[in-house]
C-alpha cells in the first residue's frame, strides 16, 4: 500500500504509539486527584504542555488541549465571537477555501447576527495580505486564514495577515491543522494571536488537538464542566492521547528541515510526473504549497472512480477533503481557484508521506497517468471533448 | 495501590488497551476515506457504535460519538435549548446536584434568557418523579436528571421522571456518565430522549464518550465542520479509543451481574465499617446507590488532609469529583442533600474497583479510622466540639 493521503489523516509514528500503549497503562490516573497517581498524570500531561509550546514558541499556559483541530477552530471563532458581541463589533473576515470547521461555524455565526466576509484565494490559492487590509472595517472582531489550505496544499502569508491585524488591532486566528510539524511555525514572530491544531495530522492519535491563544486572549468555553484546562476546556484530559501528540510533534518537528527538503523533491517529481498527462492541471501554486501536497484536475473523468482504481493498484488519494466525502457537490476549495463544476469533478489530492521513495513517486504516476487514460476511455464528457464538441479548459 | 477513586477514573480494561493497541497500528485510515484502508476504518467504527448501542437498547443511528461525558452533556442540552427557542420554550428543570457539566451549561444558557429550575434532592440525594411533575411548565423544553450522583452516587428514579416527560411532552436528557456499565439502562423502557456516557468510566479510554439521541431528536451542533457523524458532531473520528470503548463496554456489561453482586457486597462492608467511627455519617441513601460508591463526611477534619494521609498508606480516594478539586469550596452536592459547610469539608468519597477484595476493603476501614483520629488529634474544631464549645452535628 502506498498511503498518499496525508492530508486526511496520517499513521501514528512509533514515538506516538509507544508513548501512548505505555501510558494506557502506567498513567491512567485522572489528574485532577490530589494522590501521587493522579499526580503522576498531572506531570505528565504539564510536559507534554510544555513540548507542544516549544514547538510553536509558545507559553505552555497558553496552550489549550481539545479533542481536535474542528474543536479547537470551533473554539477559536466562538471566542472572537464573544468578544466581539461584548464589543458591538459583527463583522468577521476569512477566506472562502476554510476549512469547514471554520466555514460552517462562521454560517452558524451569520444566523447569530454576524457580518461574515470571504475572501477571494485567486487561481493559485493565495490570499493577500493587502485584501485582509481592505476588508477589516472598525466592527471587525476576527480574522480567520487558514495556514495551509487542506486540499490544494497552498500556504498563506499568515506573518503578513496576522501583522496587519495586529496593527488594526484586530484578532488574528489561524487554522493550522494542515501546517503544524510540517512547516515552521512561531506564534509571536507570525502575529498569531489563535492557533488550532490536529494530533492526527502530524502522526499522532486521533481525537487530541490544542489550541493556542496568546496571553490576554479569554477563551470561550465550547464545553462548559469541570475546572479543567484553566476552566477553558472541560472533560478529563485525555493524558494518553495528549502525551502521544506531544511525543509525535516533537520528533517530526525535529525532523522539520530533513523532510521539507525530501518531501519537495518528492512533491516536485509527482507534479512533473502528472503534468506529462494531457488535459491535466495542477491546483494552487506550484511552490508555495505544503512540501507534501499535489493536488490535480484531469479533465473528462469524475474523481471518486480514479481514486477506486488507483485503490486498486494499492494507492491511497482522495479527491479532496475527507471531511466532505460522500458529498456530490465539487470542492468548495476548488471553485474558489476558480475551477468550474465539470473539471473540479475530476481532482485528485496526493498528500504523500515523509518516508515516500522515488519509485513509489514514479508508480503513482504511472498508475495515475493508466487509470486516467482507461476512465477516460469510457468519459461521454471525454467523447465529447475528443469529437469538438465541447471545448477543452485544461 | 488499592485504588478506590473509580468514580474520577477507571483504569483500562484488558480488552480495551488490546483493541485500540491493536488498532492504532492497522486501524489509523480515515474512516470517511473512500479506499479499502479507510473503509476498514469506518466498519470498525459502525461495529462500534452497534455494539454501543446494544448495551443501552439503542438503535446504532441513535448514538453520536463525543469526546467525553462533558461534551455529551453540553451538546444534548444545546439540543433542547435550542428546540426550546424556536418553540418559544425558555425553561428547563434540573437537579441542584446535577454534575458541572450541566449545571455549569445552564448557567451558560441563564444568560442566554433561560429560566432553570434546580430541584430539591432531599437528605437521601434522590429527587421525586413528582417534584418534576410540579416543576414542568407550559414553556418547558427540558428536564436533565443525572441517572447516578458522581460524588454520592445516589441512582435517581430515571424511568419514573421519564414517564412523566414522555406524558407531558417535554424532553428528557440523563447524564449517565456514572451509571453506564455500572447499573442497568434501557433508553426506550426508561423513557429516556437524551444520554451521556464516558468510556473513562467503564474502563475505556479517556477522551471518548457518546451521546444517545432518540430518533427524532434533531441534536444541534456543538461543533460544526465536516460531515462527520452524519454531520452533527465534526471531526475525524478517534476510531481506535471508540472501538477500544465498545470493547470495555461490551465487557462490562457482560459481568455486570456478578460485578453488582460482589460490589454491593464490598460497598456495604465498607460503609459498616466507616460506620463505627464515631461522628461520621454516610452521604445519600444507603441502598438506592451505585453499587462501587461509598461516601462519608467525618466531623473535625479537612478532606483534603485525608485523602493525603491515605495516599501515604496506598489508597487512592477523593473527597469529591475530580472535576473541581483545588476548589476551596465545599461541594455542591452535599450542600445539595443538606451538609452544613463544615461538615461538608470533611468528606471522603470511596469509589471501589469490581476486582477489590475483602482484604482490601478491610484495610481501607482500618486505614480511614486511623487517619481520622490522627487527624482530629489537631484538629481545632474537634477539640471545640470535644470541649463542648461547639455541638457535634454528625
Amino acid at each position: 500500500m502506498i498511503y498518499a493521503d496525508n492530508a486526511a489523516t496520517t499513521n501514528m509514528s512509533e514515538a506516538a504509539i509507544q508513548t501512548m500503549t505505555t501510558l494506557l497503562r502506567e498513567a491512567w490516573g485522572n489528574p485532577s486527584s490530589l494522590y501521587e497517581h493522579g499526580q503522576r498524570a498531572k506531570e505528565i500531561l504539564e510536559k507534554a504542555r510544555e513540548d507542544v509550546a516549544a514547538v510553536i514558541g509558545a507559553d505552555p499556559a497558553e496552550i489549550t488541549f481539545t479533542s481536535g483541530g474542528s474543536e479547537a477552530d470551533n473554539q477559536a471563532i466562538r471566542t472572537a465571537a464573544a468578544l466581539g458581541r461584548k464589543q458591538g463589533k459583527f463583522h468577521i473576515i476569512s477566506t472562502a477555501f476554510e476549512h469547514h470547521a471554520v466555514l460552517h461555524t462562521l454560517e452558524a455565526l451569520k444566523k447569530e447576527g454576524f457580518d461574515i466576509t470571504l475572501l477571494d484565494v485567486h487561481e493559485n490559492g493565495i490570499v493577500l495580505p493587502e485584501q485582509v487590509e481592505e476588508a477589516i472595517r472598525d466592527d471587525t472582531c476576527l480574522v480567520t486564514v487558514m495556514t495551509a489550505n487542506n486540499e490544494i496544499g497552498t500556504i498563506q502569508p499568515i506573518r503578513e495577515i496576522g501583522a496587519v491585524c495586529r496593527r488594526r488591532g484586530v484578532l488574528f486566528h489561524t487554522d493550522a491543522v494542515q501546517a503544524v510539524g510540517h512547516i515552521p511555525l512561531d506564534v509571536n514572530a507570525d502575529n498569531i494571536d489563535m492557533l488550532s491544531a490536529s494530533a492526527h495530522k502530524f502522526h499522532g492519535p486521533k481525537g487530541v488537538g490544542f489550541l493556542y491563544a496568546k496571553k490576554g486572549v479569554r477563551l470561550a468555553n465550547l464545553i462548559e464542566g469541570g475546572a479543567q484546562e484553566r476552566g477553558k476546556r472541560a472533560g478529563t484530559e485525555n493524558v494518553p492521547g495528549i502525551a502521544a501528540m506531544a511525543a509525535a510533534l516533537t520528533e517530526i518537528h525535529g525532523k522539520m528541515e530533513a523532510n521539507t527538503a525530501h518531501l519537495t523533491a518528492m512533491r516536485d517529481r509527482l507534479i512533473d510526473g502528472l503534468s506529462q498527462i494531457p488535459h491535466a492541471a495542477l491546483n494552487g501554486d506550484a511552490k508555495k504549497r505544503l512540501p507534501g501536497n499535489v493536488n490535480f484536475c484531469f479533465e473528462g473523468i469524475e474523481g471518486e472512480s480514479l481514486l477506486l482504481l488507483l485503490d486498486d493498484k494499492g494507492i491511497c488519494a482522495s479527491s479532496g477533503s475527507a471531511c466532505t466525502s460522500g458529498s456530490l457537490d465539487p470542492s468548495h476549495v476548488l471553485l474558489a481557484i476558480g475551477r468550474v463544476h465539470d473539471v473540479a469533478h475530476g481532482s485528485l489530492r496526493l498528500s504523500i508521506a515523509e518516508d515516500v521513495t522515488e519509485e513509489e513517486i514514479d508508480y503513482i504516476v504511472t498508475s495515475v497517468r493508466e487509470v486516467v487514460e482507461y476512465l477516460r476511455g469510457f468519459s461521454p464528457i471525454w467523447r465529447d471533448l475528443m469529437a469538438g464538441k465541447k471545448e477543452f479548459i485544461l
